[in-house]
């Protein structure tokens, strides 16, 4: 199952209502389940610092297929796993980045930039969610 | 004059109704008078080649303050400008790129891509008009 | 439908018997339909510089969806595309890149470096043919 | 002494047997002594991210001519070498490269990337025993 444009407008629409309601200006970033760019959105007063983090996060959630927090773990230094974080051009392993379920399988990703990671985990939840 | 999410999103309307109205999958960038992203819309069956390419035409025209095939016009054999076309991360400079204009001023740059150069064209001005 | 590991090694199999066969030493690059690297196999002899021609005639197949040598006639410099070869980390669009079709759709690309531009594109189709 | 096409499947081969049997989905790359890719195979459901992390384990073995975990060590942040991991492209260091050894010398590099370190370290070195 491939995302439609609607689909991804429908969960960046849901997570910008979510952005507005607790006043938190983010970059919003909607891929594919190949990692392609299928949509995006910036608020205004976003960091333009967050373009690219909103894109790395959901580009990193993709590439191991759970959100960019769980990618994080692998990344804590007590794994000593140097060097990970600067492989597939650099992982973007903190709160924001997200699966997207629909019918029981994975059909794209967000990542949501701008915020704190509570902020952002929380916008990304809501357009995950749809 | 700052480009709003708001009118991102029209102008993205505008180009991809044109696109649905003559049946050419593209995808859309806009992004703001400093070359940052502000929207992308990517249409079912676009080519995914061609992400990189309606980002670079916008680009391309926010970097000159022209359409992306004036900036083509620099790069044509006979002006003997070699390697003009890879500075800038590389120039993408043939129709598609536009400047987006709302009460005199440049407020967003607009790049298309995934038709000929004909339609790229087309679906930007309808975008770019507004 | 995606591709299985089964499947690119009986595709990579198929090119590598008609590389043997014309006496042609190549690389051979399997990527899925997102793009990602799923199979390589290089011959004994094959140049290490198409270790890198490989996977990019693949990957440009990919990005449009066609042959690669197809996407080379949109950088016809007749067409004045200036820049489009530079687009996505370099297009590699010469013969030698080619979609992959089971039951009616694309499951993958292929992409062969290694020997002239007749005998890489023989190669493909072998491959490709299965 | 040059690794041949033949040995490159028979230690691929070995590494995916362990990882079948222990339910392990793999990324596996086979570099030769001079870095350059020789084999890789992607099992289905293997992580798109570790594609890449298994070639920089691959390659950072055989920057060093050792298992990337010893590669690793001099990483320690104890050992106060900042910087080192983003030498070279970027080092990955930590279980899962390893050297391939046949009649006493230094044949080929393996990386494998998809599992737990450990799981990682088991295929690398069922592929590297041959």
């Amino acid at each position: 199952m491939e995302i439609t444009a609607e689909l991804a407008l429908e969960i960046a629409h849901h997570a910008a209502r979510k952005a507005h309601e607790i006043k938190v200006p983010v970059n919003i970033a909607v891929i594919d389940t190949g990692g392609h760019l299928k949509l995006f959105y910036r608020m205004e007063e976003a960091y333009l610092g967050s373009i690219d983090i909103a894109i790395g996060k959901a580009r990193t959630s993709m590439l191991f297929r759970m959100n960019s927090e769980g990618v994080g773990k692998f990344l804590d230094p007590e794994k000593r796993t140097f060097g990970m974080v600067n492989t597939n051009g650099g992982l973007v392993a903190f709160p924001g980045g997200m699966t997207v379920y629909r019918q029981g399988q994975i059909v794209a990703y967000i990542g949501v930039s701008g915020g704190s990671l509570e902020e952002d985990f929380a916008i990304a939840t809501a357009g995950s969610a749809g």
